[in-house]
């Protein structure tokens, strides 16, 4: 079934903060139904999460405290694109930050939504592989705290406590599904 | 390495619709950094995703139109937990109205967050089997399509352009490893 997408009639902003914005669209529906659904409103290039994985199988995951949960969380490193900022030099600068490594090899392997009912928010999936030591600055206001992990034990990561990002999870899947292809 | 969390020292609303609340949140660091993060403010008890999954192995998706991304998008189904609602019964309630079955047998698999970095949000995750047909009226603006698949074929469901959401596919691995233990 092929569906005729929903006419979107009006849009205003009806709430803004520093980050984020929020939409208000009214919708008429193929069928005729009529409807008002809220949006964030994305900003900016979307973001990108990287895999940054060793020769052996080991992930690089970083811990970090989220603020969103209050709570130190165990995933993948990621971050926002920058303004001119190609994926893959993205996921370069995010793993040198927070992880300390820069990838020789790096391949895009999708994107993943965060939230598609209210967010058109992207976030780009980079596997990076022929890792290297070499350390950027970031903005972030403590050290932190990488974590190796082996794909072999994906299992046993994602019945952790602190590792429930969706992202994080649907991401090491697929790592471990192209690498084992 | 356990950190002690960042304290925080105030927080308020900057901005709120129907739907969302942003707050602003001033944050010490445990080495003295401090620093001021925005975050969505989460209302009631979080989401179910729902696999409801046959004898067969096929799992019983949904096409529907996302207002974030603007484009009909394939998943698993999901709703909001209402208040005083059991999470098994949120679930049964979304498949019933959003797939037309029931489950007699359901599983909880665990919780997931969306953006731990920004949101509170968590999405617990049900497996729906033993099904049975039941229809429920849902809220819908529109009829949704049920798009019957096998879970022995889930790499080509990813590679598709309308199957992202972290959430439905992180659930989705999360299944196939839980059947397959």
């Amino acid at each position: 079934m092929s569906r005729k997408k929903p006419d979107i009639q009006e849009r205003r902003t009806v709430a803004r903060s520093r980050l984020f914005e929020v939409e208000e669209l009214d919708l008429e529906f193929s069928n005729g139904a009529r409807t008002c659904f809220e949006r964030l409103v994305s900003r900016g290039r979307g973001a990108v999460i990287i895999a940054p994985v060793q020769a052996d199988r080991t992930i690089l995951l970083i811990r970090e405290y989220a603020a969103g949960t209050d709570r130190y969380e165990l995933g993948l490193p990621k971050g926002r694109i920058e303004a001119d900022e190609d994926i893959l030099v993205a996921a370069n600068r995010e793993i040198m930050e927070e992880v300390g490594y820069a990838g020789q090899h790096l391949t895009h392997l999708g994107a993943l939504t965060v939230a598609p009912g209210y967010m058109a928010h992207q976030t780009h999936l980079v596997l990076a592989e022929d890792l290297y030591a070499q350390q950027a600055e970031g903005d972030e206001p403590e050290a932190i705290e990488v974590v190796p992990w082996s794909l072999d034990r994906l299992g046993e990561l994602i019945a952790r406590e602190d590792c429930t990002e969706a992202r994080s999870i649907a991401a090491l899947y697929m790592v471990r599904e192209y690498l084992d292809a």
